[in-house]
């Protein structure tokens, strides 16, 4: 089959392409003709050799693909030859066929296309897990997310609204802040003119918000406790302004702040098969009505992956990039 | 009655005996005759002016103080004129006579002197609150308590040895370290001579501990973040080495720990009638049978409260210093 392969360390130029076998399912797990595949942060962290696939992992990128089941192997209970599905996987999805365990493929929803399909997994359990399970979001509560207008940010911002939240979001133009209110969020920041602090605290009667997604780090640690309410919740997801942080601590002693974080891929099969098992129950149903749906930024054929990783890289992107395959 | 007060922001000599009028109990309050009262560390800062009491509490310092209940008011169900109690004040102990209410009061353990009992309070409703309640922790995990020779640490050793965790401790002398390992502790770390981040590593196979009770802050908290296991918790109680944590928050992600923390004092009376219910009925036996009793380092009269301060700011003492009355 053709895949995507990281060549070596780098720019997005060392994605390319490659012959590998065809992979076989295993006890429990299915084989999917990939259609499309979606492109994450987490990819081009990989491809600069900054993020190794954990073991036993593909070496190649793409942590999300939509396609049909063409192989099943031994105790598969759900899926037939043929069915469509998306999947969240442990990695190599920009390639012809992946490998994934059952229990984390997903049925397509009702009306989407392969590329609208691909742009879910990924998003959808990082924000169903950090939001919802770890960060404990409840309706009527105040939350704020950055990078409102990214992938992560976009879905969140729906699942929030659509769960009773009230969002407030940051981006980084008046297109994106315009994008993230679209989406349902009640007030987007332009992070580049206003202090995401005094927003948060003058739209909520100086109490902060109860939670936070944050993917930035650095800098904004020390602010999002400070925009934090009594007992407010940090979620870390991501570092992309720095891993060094600078904060005065006792800002979670004080407001009884907790802080916390985590990472999807490094997690086992049944972990991420319960959060398929709760997405599809609750989720779902609002997918097929398109009451929610994933941002679509822009697909690019797979053999021009490196294209879509720059396009990430560049950062004028409002929602997912997908390859089609 | 004579009071000890805070004449002015300061070193221990600011504290100065005054005259001061004897508190009424209000509705579901009770006076108790004060016969000693424990010196805490949020003390010295209220001394300096770095803790100012919160809104309607005594302007006096004291946190907890035992004594007989020599006047109720109305609706109070469970004490009579006569009881021994120790109770936690929201400040005002440095005094002959204080009031609290009834909820916040526990009986004197059976077989406790005055003092020994006057050392219970603050340290007991904090490493209740911080490490059972807030840090959930559970038998057979492993627990890290910096300070482990000071007034919560020693308690801290005690109660998590007693629920069954299995306890590291810092402290700075080969005494102190002596000291927690009487305790309880499976291992001292004297932070002088060792890492205990390499420690704490070494003892629990590489894994690090469950859950931390830190009040050091600093440079300590991305340490913390670096002895503990995947999943593990940091519970922050203060901040004696610096409110400016610069911190590698990617660990929070990685390990998917919960960074935490929270303050006593200003926390509503039925918050800390909830901790004094659930320590009455798991802890008051334990020190009935003197399974685990405070740590008495040394007691000063109350006009000497200037010395109790020396001596905790000194930082030589094992355990409470107290104030007899």
């Amino acid at each position: 089959m053709t895949a995507i392969a990281i060549s070596e360390p780098g720019g997005p130029l060392v994605l390319k392409p490659d012959r590998r076998p065809v992979p076989s399912p295993g006890l429990g797990e299915i084989l999917i003709r990939v259609r499309a595949a979606g492109v994450n942060r987490p990819d081009v962290l990989q491809r600069k050799g900054a993020y190794p696939p954990p073991p036993g992992a593909s070496d190649l990128p793409g942590l999300e693909a939509a396609g049909e089941v063409v192989a099943v192997g031994g105790n598969v209970a759900r899926w037939r030859i043929g069915d469509g599905v998306t999947a969240l996987t442990a990695g190599g999805a920009y390639a012809e066929y992946v490998v994934v365990h059952e229990t984390n493929a997903l049925p397509i929803p009702h009306g989407f296309t392969f590329t609208e399909a691909a742009a879910i997994p990924e998003t959808f359990f990082t924000v169903w897990h950090n939001v919802f399970q770890r960060g404990g979001l409840q309706a009527g509560e105040d939350f704020l997310v950055h990078g409102g207008s990214s992938g992560i940010g976009t879905v969140a911002i729906q699942l929030a609204s659509a769960f009773g939240a009230t969002v407030f979001a940051t981006a980084g133009t008046a297109d994106k802040c315009a994008a993230c209110v679209s989406l349902g969020a009640k007030r987007a920041i332009n992070y580049r003119e206003e202090d995401f602090v005094r927003v948060v605290k003058d739209e909520t009667n100086r109490k902060g918000v109860e939670l936070t997604l944050d993917m930035v780090g650095g800098d904004y640690v020390d602010r999002n406790y400070q925009a934090a309410a009594i007992e407010g919740r940090i979620v870390q997801i991501a570092t992309l302004g720095g891993v060094q942080a600078n904060a005065d601590i006792s800002r979670l002693m004080v407001k009884r702040l907790t802080h916390t974080g985590s990472t999807l891929r490094p997690r086992t099969i049944e972990f991420k098969a319960k959060i398929a098992a709760e997405l599809e129950a609750k989720v779902w149903p609002l997918l097929a009505t398109r009451k929610i749906a994933p941002v679509m930024d822009m697909i690019f054929p797979l053999k021009e992956a490196w294209r879509a990783h720059e396009r990430m890289e560049e950062g004028d992107h409002i929602g997912k990039i997908v390859l089609d395959i």
